[in-house]
């Protein structure tokens, strides 16, 4: 088999709604079993077209306890039969991720960082495929530093910028670096900012997110293990990420992006803020306080499923 | 205060032995708190020395069953009172990490990726600092995809390498890309190689370890949901590995022998293959086997850990 050229996938970006979802690997349809080994799932053990085929909405986020929380929101919001505490993850059999289905919601979380979750996409855009799942919208609903926002603020992602506030994404495929875009879908966001104007206490903007690959000195904190720079630096380095419009930092967006751009799946990150970074580093607000804002991606995405499925 | 030059923290290597462990954060120390936000753990909330100030050993590792489950081994293997069942996750407060104590051990969980295991490593650091210990040697127990070796070999790391097998970490501070060394304790390797000669089962090299960012294109794998290569391509950039001494991929090591050397702290990264991946991608084998091998790398870092106590 001829090889594909890298970074070019080919295929229409345009072309996606009322398709199905696209993986990008010649291989794949060949292989007499897939086992989709991080979700402990797999082609021959399990019916995954009947198991996932009327998967409509599928939500991301880093913690296995919020996601499981999410699922028994929706289960309440999406008025479905039985009790939301008996949501069962699907992904039992490995503690790397969790995932639970809630009618066309499916709800999964992705660990921290831009390798925890690309492995979870690849595996999630395998499932959908062989799922044979049509016309998906995919969401990430994430925590992050603000950058000249006030805790609390809900940032809708334009594009996902890296370090050095560019739209892109670095990705090593057997040795070489090839850039992949980062772009989300701009319909979505502007449906989603819609949404929060329909929503009491959801201050909501759109902006650029910066993802980074750690959580300290990518991010300019002053308070990890290491710290090489002055309060100052630190400053100076958050004024040119807002003067570029970077609104909020988290460590994920970039290759959530790249990943559903290229298979063509329509995509948003939802991340609220939990600490204005111009006026600290250490999230320091209660734990009350910190659930409700962990709450706020969660009632946006909720109410732009509802109003999708013509329920509001 | 005058910003510490990047990627120069000064100190000497050399001695490290009976030092404290060292914060590279001159401001750490002027800080009334220290929330460890991902331990759900802080300097004011929780009397760190009191808690950790007797520990020896920080034994980490990916998924937070298995590094419970080390924790229950090692419990019988130094033989403490009352029930290995009853561990208690000392970061319950948050489902980011898990972590026990047994003894001078400590057990924790890092997640999958650079990114996680280093929000992780910045905040157990943080905290040994916080604690005052002393002469800490710090392991990860893991799993990875063997290059040339049979299923199941134990590979100790002598160096861990990028994806071009260069024994280096890039680490993104304020904007600018810095390098740091990835090499790991030469002592500590041996010693290890040592215990496993002691051990039945427990076939074991030391060789290179090639740390990734993802799982599927990063590795070479032809089974994700985007594959742009071919099978050819992809045995011929493992062979590359092979021949510069790499004899397993993971997707942690580097930050981990990166930091580890920068805090002084002595290091070890002890990585269990789960196939062969000249001979495929897809991990096949059955759940008890599977078990197994993963008990391998604990089963070798309980040895050395007894044998340092002088319990053997």
């Amino acid at each position: 088999m001829a090889p594909i050229l890298l970074n070019c996938f080919g295929g229409d970006q345009t072309d996606y709604i009322k398709q199905p979802v696209q993986v990008k690997n010649p291989y794949l349809d060949t292989m007499e079993e897939d086992i989709l080994y991080h979700f402990s799932l797999s082609t021959k053990s399990h019916n995954l077209p009947e198991m996932f085929g009327d998967i409509k909405f599928v939500c991301v986020g880093g913690s296995a306890n919020r996601m499981k929380a999410f699922a028994q929101f929706m289960h309440q919001e999406l008025k479905q039969p039985g009790n939301p505490e008996d949501v069962k993850d699907i992904c039992e059999g490995t503690d790397r991720y969790c995932m639970y289905k809630v009618g066309p919601v499916l709800s999964i979380s992705h660990g921290m960082g831009v390798p925890s979750i690309s492995i979870m996409l690849h595996e999630l855009i395998k499932l959908l495929h062989h799922a044979q799942c049509r016309d998906v919208v995919l969401f990430r609903l994430g925590t992050s530093g603000g950058v000249g926002l006030a805790p609390g603020t809900v940032v809708i992602t334009e594009k996902a910028v890296d370090y050095s506030f560019k739209p892109k994404f670095e990705q090593v495929v057997l040795g070489k670096v090839i850039t992949r875009s980062t772009e989300l879908d701009e319909d979505v966001a502007q449906e989603l900012l819609q949404c929060s104007a329909e929503l009491p206490n959801l201050p909501t903007v759109i902006g650029n997110t910066m993802c980074t690959h750690d959580f300290y000195e990518g991010q300019g904190r002053l308070d990890g293990a290491l710290c090489s720079f002055s309060a100052e630096e630190k400053l100076e380095y958050l004024r040119k990420a807002y003067d570029a419009g970077v609104r909020n930092i988290e460590m994920e967006s970039s290759v959530f992006a790249a990943m559903a751009r290229v298979c063509g799946l329509k995509a948003a990150v939802i991340c609220v803020t939990l600490l204005n970074r111009f006026e600290g580093d250490q999230i320091t607000s209660s734990h009350e306080v910190l659930v409700e804002y962990q709450q706020r991606p969660q009632a946006l995405v909720s109410h732009f499923i509802k109003k999708r499925l013509e329920l509001v």
